[in-house]
């Protein structure tokens, strides 16, 4: 599912790229495109599907579309309020309203009335009521001849005042959003609704059917819904728009819409950059995760107490390592990347011809050295600054005291950028954090980290003699965790009140390893922040040249803003197989008897007992070719009329090459169907008052 | 266990190294070595333990032990035949003796009678009687001035002479062995043995108690035993020697004896060739394992009918993943490390000292050279010659089908070696073999080396554009699969009978790929096997300096020969926790309860139902500081007095270094106590006719 993609960017961070620019026109396929509400792509879907785009169409699809701003998306699907989204968007919610005797995220919940329903405890939705293009005025706003900086802050300062002049004058929530890489500045206004009440979530065994090994597959069998009630003043909302139920839903072949909020894309990295995520990031990133995944398995195999604790990190990387090696798949493809480097080189025969091409020529040039430079030096700084090397909570532990009684007396412009004041709340907050850390865990992560420290930097080199000080991976890890404090909370908060003097005199053993490695990590550190300020600024002025050519004639890289794809219904070859676009409950008693009804294939009692009642032929999951990516989770897909035909949950295997750009020969995105959601509702569920609902549009 | 050491041999093969000479004798650590039967170490016993070694007790163990030639070691227990060994050594004729009623491997098996004995299938054991030194007479046998061929023919014929000689005057097994690396030949005779019954097997769920997650782990609780009866004539033999059963068995802290046969070891490698192994070759290994190990772990969660298809190999990988961990763990350590690098500085300073030294220092310097080039080519070779880029059985069949055609017309010694007449009925068997292969997991293998191959020689190496034809790793994997021909025998019949012409033909894509890369897979072959030759006969001339030089008052590397070893029962320190040396009945429970009974933790229903007649504190499995290694399995440990007090079934983590050499801060051998062998015959299994036998060392 796609919210699980973010585990381990703490982790794992990709490169510094911000590529928010327009793709290259040449480049743009067939169903391509996260486009803007106020952008559409009318001339292509007049010339592929003969759909003419009207702006009521547009209006109603759009205030129909809810963002929830935990990081997912969603609809009104009832004049009476009713929001449908995904189980996993709204998961973190299930979780907050259960309690010792009401585990809801696993069990399910319904209310049978209004008076049931129950208030979220911090959720907020908005919906988006206007678009303004404010680009000029922004603009205007920054002085010619400012340095960046100065442009910074005159740009802080125009943008708050464009906010707070539209919040008194119409009361919506109102935000100014950078689009096109600095190209566009928009103002959206919202509609937000804090009175949000859960109506109905079936187990999650049936949302997430299939667990992780299915995780990102298809063809699929999951039931990832869940609806929520808008609130206002006590009483439900009447919202002017909301999506008309089809009970019929999406059929083989037919033209789909998705409107939703996809997360952040990066279509617009530069070849250099693509090639060293290619043939150096995304293996090593394999790499690190494939040995983490054998070593937590295999210590969670030995011991179910090990097994618990070391779950969820397990889940992260094994979600991790699936997404990345969709990602690598794209970028092995010779056509998939022969597309981009096209796409660039026509990119750029058009700058030779202009005037004002030759500084995003430039600019190009200065990327390519910038990435050479970090090529060069991304080994050591992974192990070192990176602390992959040291692969345990107590060293970032011992980093950080050691760090914030380096950096603290320093003025706060001069500090690292986690120990600024801005910060300093919440950095104290994970500092003093009583989270339990377990020694077990702690040595058998540290001595493989070390292990892998001798791997890659080879046994002889200084920093990996200096840090095992003559012991094996093992030993030494074990000594230094059974003899360091850091995992003590007051002796955490003693040497940090303290200062870099109290650090000293602790001469704890693990602090004074990453004092040992200290010069070394932020000389490595430093190499990099530049590299990647020299590339912002590079892609800015690439950004720039791009939109100057293209203007809005195009779609910037996603920014959870709402955006609107389509693409057809259509299943895919996979190794020789035509994979059906639309699967069916049939299919699913199918798949969880071959798998002997065993977890993560297990069936909640009520589907065994109730299958006689349903129709098995009835639609379950479906793919389309529409362009998503993370954030779209819970996005609606409407047909033609405008009407709710099935709700984005995931994409395949194939669509994790969405974040670098769009392929439509078997990418798909993965929506539960509408008609399997009423089947399921009336029959697994027997919540009529709910079905009848959708059907009508109105409470019953 | 170790018998599972072997299983990705094929697959990952070590270097070509056959280093067999003696240790340096400046490194010998307390408790260390695999001793000639023909030359114990006396003093070192004496010295250390006070313990006096004389003939006849060395006669009464040696004439007790017995050889499996199936790879393993046992002893004789009582006067009427009665042989111990392991489970795992003897699984392979509890499943030759199992049919579709009885399961004798997994239910394990008791004759209650002689006459229900059963006789095993083909299984040889070897009963060593006396030890010979033969070296003048080979030596004299090879004319001064000789060819290296001309070498090995005289040498050849001598040895047979020799063996065929003894035989016909002792109607004894007679081998010629070769021992120091060619420094000494020793004629060992054997009383041999054939009509083999099995006497009685536990279930393999506590025979091998904890499964794969507990393998090479310490504190166990294994039953790895298995009983065996050896005939003559139709009656019981009566041995002249059998080892006296101690019930109260191994108590902490006293001294023990192994005796059996190490299977093989490489104390004797190099240091360029031990840097290799460890920042090279080891690192490679294991990346490559984890990647498979995720591949197939993620597959089979996927689907119960792939989890079977992929069960064998799943778990070859997770054993040799598990051995070469604990092997880099060894290498990794410093200290271990640097003693290595301190025997050999002080065996070269030596040879500097000695007339006759400048040639084994020469052959020291050839070594380093030959590594150096292989290190530069070996990623390379890996993945073309050695088929990691293209992991699937198809691909060997097509590279097979091709190389066959092209060899089979030259004369027999210009052939690659696999292509010679000698191997050619096994090779023919293996070609035509009709054992399924199935062409989802093809696709799956060949996608993930395919994408390996692209990460590892880079997209756009020449090699890497050819195989994949401008398409993805996995859309190429599943268009070869499905379209070549290699899995349909009758096609392989046909194109191997018709030789190169008809292979060209054919044009079989995935053949084709195979011919496209041939002459490069050629190439780099060549090279590894020039430098194999170079490093051999370099080897040679200094394992016969250091003969020279040490003699055999030290221990010559393992060669499945009888060897003694010693050491104490004593427990070791980990991560900060004492490991005490011996288990008892009690922790067995406590695990399998914590475990909640799960496979590989379940216990048989016998012993849930009879553990309230146990004494819960007998002693199960034991450590001891003894140097063993794979071949071991089923070693007999004794004390003093020559009593049986336990019997060896594997080494923890730590010990896998005893390929490279000794350490015995936390490297430890594994045993099954003799009391708790004893106490579960008689309390869970009640078969006192054997316990018994055993106490009284004859038949009741």
């Amino acid at each position: 599912m796609f919210g699980r993609m973010k585990t381990l960017t703490s982790l794992l961070p990709w490169i510094g790229a911000t590529a928010l620019a327009v793709v290259g026109a040449t480049a743009l396929r067939a169903d391509e495109g996260m486009w803007l509400y106020s952008a559409p792509p009318r001339d292509a879907l007049k010339a592929k599907y003969g759909f003419t785009v009207t702006d009521a169409w547009l209006e109603h699809l759009m205030k129909s579309s809810v963002r929830f701003n935990s990081g997912g998306s969603g609809s009104f699907v009832s004049g009476d309020g009713l929001v449908i989204t995904n189980h996993h968007v709204g998961a973190d919610d299930l979780q907050k309203l259960s309690d010792e005797k009401h585990n809801y995220l696993r069990d399910g919940f319904s209310a049978a009335t209004l008076a049931e329903e129950k208030r979220c405890v911090d959720l907020e939705l908005n919906v988006l009521q206007s678009i303004e293009d404010v680009t000029l005025r922004v603009n205007a706003a920054v002085p010619a001849g400012a340095t960046a900086d100065e442009a910074v802050v005159a740009r802080r300062r125009i943008t708050a005042e464009i906010e707070q002049e539209s919040l008194t004058k119409t009361g919506l929530r109102s935000d100014v959003v950078t689009l096109y890489q600095g190209g566009a500045y928009h103002l959206y206004r919202f509609k937000k609704y804090t009175d949000i009440r859960l109506v109905f979530a079936p187990e999650q065994s049936i949302a997430f059917f299939g667990g992780d090994p299915d995780n990102f597959e298809y063809p699929r069998y999951d039931l990832d819904v869940c609806f929520f009630r808008v609130y206002e003043a006590g009483r439900p909302v009447r919202p002017a728009h909301f999506l008309k139920w089809s009970a019929e839903g999406a059929k083989d072949g037919e033209l789909a819409f998705v409107s939703g909020h996809p997360g952040s894309t990066r279509r617009l990295l530069t070849i250099p950059e693509l090639t060293y995520i290619r043939d150096n990031q995304l293996p090593y990133n394999l790499e690190l995760l494939k040995r983490r995944e054998v070593l937590l398995s295999n210590w969670s195999a030995r011991d179910a107490e090990n097994a618990r604790r070391a779950r969820e990190e397990l889940f992260g990387i094994q979600n991790s390592r699936k997404a990345y090696d969709g990602s690598i798949a794209a970028l092995q493809d010779p056509e998939f990347f022969g597309a981009k480097v096209a796409t660039e080189e026509s990119f750029k025969k058009q700058l030779a011809d202009r005037a004002d091409g030759r500084e995003a020529l430039a600019a190009f040039r200065r990327i390519a050295e910038a990435q050479a430079t970090v090529t060069k030096i991304v080994g050591r700084h992974r192990m070192i600054e990176g602390r992959v090397g040291f692969n345990c909570d107590s060293f970032g532990l011992a980093r950080h005291l050691l760090r914030a009684g380096d950096e603290r007396p320093k003025p706060n412009g001069a500090r690292l950028r986690e120990y600024g004041d801005a910060r300093r709340e919440s950095f104290e907050q994970q500092l003093f954090s009583d989270k339990p850390i377990y020694s077990d865990l702690e040595i058998l992560t540290l001595a493989d980290s070390l292990g892998m420290l001798v791997e890659k930097l080879g046994a002889d080199d200084p920093v990996v003699r200096l840090v095992l000080a003559g012991k094996s991976p093992r030993t030494r890890a074990a000594d230094l965790i059974n003899t360091t404090q850091v995992r003590d909370v007051a002796f955490r908060r003693k040497l940090y009140e303290g200062g870099s003097a109290a650090v000293a005199a602790a001469k704890d053993p693990l602090i004074e390893v990453a004092r040992a490695i200290d010069a070394e990590a932020r000389a490595l550190r430093k190499i990099v922040e530049s590299v990647d300020e020299t590339k912002q600024q590079a892609q800015a002025i690439i950004g720039k040249a791009r939109f100057a050519v293209e203007g809005t004639g195009n779609y910037p890289d996603a920014t959870f803003t709402l955006r609107l794809s389509y693409g057809a219904v259509k299943g895919y070859e996979e190794n020789g197989r035509q994979i059906p676009a639309i699967t069916t409950f049939a299919g699913l008693y199918e798949r969880s008897a071959k798998q002997e009804n065993k977890d993560p294939f297990e069936l909640p009692a009520r589907w065994l007992q109730k299958k006689a009642t349903l129709n098995l032929a009835t639609p379950f999951n479906f793919v389309s070719t529409a362009d998503i990516i993370g954030g779209n989770s819970g996005s609606p897909t409407v047909n033609r009329a405008g009407e709710f035909i099935g709700i984005i949950f995931d994409g395949n295997l194939q669509s994790l090459s969405a974040d670098f750009g769009y392929e439509d020969r078997q990418s798909r995105a993965l929506s539960v169907h509408s008609a399997g959601i009423l089947e399921a509702l009336r029959k697994i569920y027997v919540v009529d008052a709910l079905a009848d609902e959708l059907v009508a549009g109105k409470r019953p």
